[in-house]
């Protein structure tokens, strides 16, 4: 069961409704976004018939939900209509809006970092990827620049007035991460890392979930209710490709995830062309497709010298193919009824 | 080895290549598009390396090509560049332009065959589409109407002028399905029906083929060989969605084959999102998707009345969101530098 | 609806059933192997509800099956308990007994069919397998001997006095290849080509079905069904790896298959490692694994001189290998209960 | 690059590889087993070509490995004639015995899992596994006991004198579960969590390492590399079934991954039936398959009332079942030249 708060509810009203569950034997777990706030009720069929919660203070609705996930069901949303739109550091993502997310795949230098910022912006993105924490198949691969990263991000944050989005990869790095980001990535290897789920549902800072490489989506969505049951619902959910049998792609963009997720879940879908493709000439015309099958926005790889990138220079994006993209994020949303993030940021 | 002849060589061009290719030990596959004809060699070593054939009559060119798929591959039509436009029924399909085929899955009977025509040409179609031997999982399910079928998609063709395209299950029904249709699709099961492949390729009708259910882009591409090899170079290939682990979703569409097949193979590629989404609401998105991705058309299922439909009801198009399909349809192409082909049949 | 006919039951008897279905307005398919006849009965609700076949002479038992496979379901035999017991030539495939099958992927000439059925023999094959009729990825790789290839094979069986499991690629093959071979096998890319599946159920001799490279055990059955449909009910069902997405390894041999589909249905079911291997190192240790999984038989590539082959020389088994793959099916059948076929033959 | 030490060589030895490393401009890692002591190089090509170490004190070989994953690769153990036996509690696994893990899936109360464990060890299991922490899809299923359940299963270690395979799934929590533990297990959402492999890889205790659900055998040596590199060479890996495409089962057990992991690395390789096949009817079948096809051990859930089980009942052994296995385990291994683990504890 789920209870929704008003948008006005108080503190104590949300106490109270916590007080109300447990004195009925249930467990409470509240969830809170910018433009919501959830209490999740868990309890046997008893304590969920007796509840009777409808009349309490700053409540909205209560409703029972059918999916296994609860605080991320569409359900408590009335449906896709009402999907819900996160802020990170101000820049919104969501179903009226178009957001690119771009920047380095790994934080190098402070001259990288500004190149791939500047490149990022001109292009029209409102936010700036870059990863200072590395999760690598080898161990002898480039790790990341770990804090020193963070560092370089924020200074270039500053420079170039884009939010940040950043990886972590332990939940002991949480908190230093949290300092330094507007919004903290899961990547695919960690979607089912649940302490650092966890860690990041008690961060109250944005979350970005990737697919793992063969999750289902209720595999995905339940992953985002371990971080929405730590008191977060500010997740947006990014599809990245899945692993297939065809040799000529590194993963296979499913696009059908964003139409089917945005079904079943309230939070907002991005795609990631280049992990999907990791080939530069795929960037655009998979972009291009997550664009038109509904994505709320678009995350891609950028670098001044692919050539000599640590880490994925293959499919960063540069020059010419970072034109074309620009293109199609300016042309397409508008036709899908989209504003561009670029316009709503502040 | 491939040798490209002149638009304008003579068939006795075209025999003397063949004689001298058969003098030096080679065997010669001659095999004719609306755009070019073709001369694939195979042979030892030796013979490619003697041959010598780019000062006979007509001939513009030869080449060496490494893809293990010669006839179809990219390589001998200069690249992405030059990529191959097919005619069904003086309706192009290629990198120009942007064609919607659509019809009903099954022909069930004149009066519902003309509705979905109907609205397919309402919709922007300029080809019909349209099954009277159906393949089906079950010995028990409905097989199709076979010749009586045909005999109704020629009646509507000619009732509402557009050329048809219609499925042909065995090698043994190629004839009668070739005397009516103006091309002739192979479907997913039939993919690697090699016998088949064969009877279609003799068969001078324009072919559809459609990608094997988990088959490789090299796979698809080789089945496409088999058609050229006996001398037919008019192939359109078609993305259906694949085989994949996710319970929600019927198929997954790939749409990174569109483009990555346009730079393997000069063939133009569409895509069906109809069987691969499997119910109706995912339609439109994924046919913006294939669109969006570089797709040179979209191939969907229409129905007046699905609920009554004898195969695939929940997925054929109606109402609104054909309405939808169609806007698409229009407004999407342009922006990637298409024309409609609706607006350069005949 | 399936209708049982005792072992005794006259032609008159079965005669009588359809006469007594078809009267009653349903359709009936009778199915005849080894062990039993089958009828199945399809129609409405009402036709099966009125029915009332039990009392006819000849017939045992009438039952409802809720597969959507009928004649080939495990529930018209009593469960995995009576599962059916296949005669090739004498030789039986069934629950008591293992049977292995041995010979080269493809016929080339007398000389390395009888070298490599001497192999088979002495590593205690009961069947020899070859391919006359080869379907191949490549227009350009050899195709077979066809009809000549038959004619070997056949030498061959007089000579060592093995009955012969081959190929048929179209239906228009199927007459000539029954007239030389005393078990039809369809292979994995022909699974789904129905008129195919149709013509090889007419023919009234024993198949072996291969499952398609990525069908589910559902879609396996059905594709049974549609012979069994056609009166054959002497099915031998072959699992020989599926596509995954792991590069190291041809396929992956699905060990599951063999229990699951026993559950399923009351049809044979073997295993050939060497065409889900790909590799000889790799072949022995899977077929164990078969053997071990419970299958009925095995089925694998042998080749006097595998370096010269023209086709999958790199899994055919030869020497120490071979030696070792007799000492596994010498020594681990008895452990599960079952009799070599070797002394059953005749 | 990988320097062998002999067997009886010193740490002093060891140190002065490492320093004459990094005098070099190399990274050194030494990576300690039961059997042997490794030192991996990382460093240019420049390095390694001039480091000339086989004449220092204790080495035994230098190598290079062209292998991405270096201190696992079968290259550094002269390849599959020398694989690795590692030792839990004295208990071998390696290419001569075969060992049997068992247990409760999770650790419930003592009395579960003093029953689990009696049938355990009179199935012939010499190892007890059983869960503590588990990784669980939905946040709010049973997520174990913690620390509690550690504490059970010491006293159970006690009474029954089985040495303990226990998931951790944190790597905050190594150090608490290796006070308890005989052996660490890594589970299959967690392959690629590098933090925590690297804690385990510190932690002194042997490790079993779970393949991702679609990982693939290069990815799965690389994770066990990660924990090699930080010093733990005794590593177990652990085949439990990849995701696939068929519904009616829950993974598909890849018997294929045992040989070949054994040839690719020197690390012992078993399999998981029950988390493989998810029900119970199964788990015998998979587990003969998994033992014919070569592996150094098998790990099955059993459970004394598997209907109240709180996690996984469904596939828990009992009765006649658990009966089935015990005899597979005491007869299948000696056709395969191995020895009972159960005689060689101590």
């Amino acid at each position: 069961m789920v209870i929704v708060m008003a948008p006005g509810a108080s503190d104590t009203d949300v106490d109270g409704v916590v007080t109300h569950i447990q004195a009925h034997g249930g467990q409470a777990f509240v969830s809170r976004g910018v433009m919501r706030t959830i209490v999740g009720v868990v309890g046997t069929e008893d304590v969920l018939e007796t509840l009777d919660a409808a009349g309490l203070p700053g409540v909205v609705e209560t409703m029972r939900i059918t999916a296994p996930y609860k605080l991320v069901s569409a359900q408590n949303a009335g449906g896709a209509a009402t999907r819900t739109t996160i802020r990170v550091g101000g820049v919104p993502i969501g179903p009226d809006t178009f957001t690119l997310i771009a920047g380095p795949c790994a934080v190098e230098t402070p001259e990288q970092t500004l190149g791939a910022a500047l490149m990022a912006r001109r292009a029209g993105a409102t936010l700036l990827r870059g990863g200072a924490y590395k999760p690598r198949t080898s161990p002898y691969a480039f790790q990341g620049l770990g804090e020193a990263g963070l560092r370089i991000l924020a200074e270039i944050r500053d420079e170039v007035q884009l939010p940040i989005v950043t990886e972590v990869v332990d939940a002991a790095d949480v908190d230093v991460v949290a300092e330094y980001a507007d919004m903290l990535q899961i990547g695919t290897r960690n979607m089912q890392n649940f302490g650092l789920l966890q860690a990041v549902g008690r961060s109250g800072k944005p979350v970005m979930l990737k697919r793992g490489l063969t999750a289902t989506y209720e595999e995905w969505l339940m992953a985002a209710e371990y971080i929405a049951q730590r008191g977060n619902l500010d997740i947006v959910l990014c599809e990245r490709g899945v692993r297939s049998f065809e040799p000529a792609i590194r993963n296979m963009l499913d696009v059908s995830a964003v139409p089917m997720v945005q079904r079943l879940s309230h939070l907002p879908v991005i795609v990631d062309p280049s992990h999907a493709a990791g080939r530069r000439d795929l960037v655009v015309p998979l972009a291009r497709a997550g664009i038109a099958a509904g994505a709320d926005g678009v995350m891609v790889d950028v670098h001044p010298n692919p050539e000599t990138a640590l880490c994925d220079g293959a499919q960063a994006l540069v020059g010419d193919v970072l034109d074309e993209l620009a293109e199609a994020v300016a042309t397409l949303p508008p036709l899908l009824g989209r504003t561009s993030a670029a316009h709503l940021a502040g």
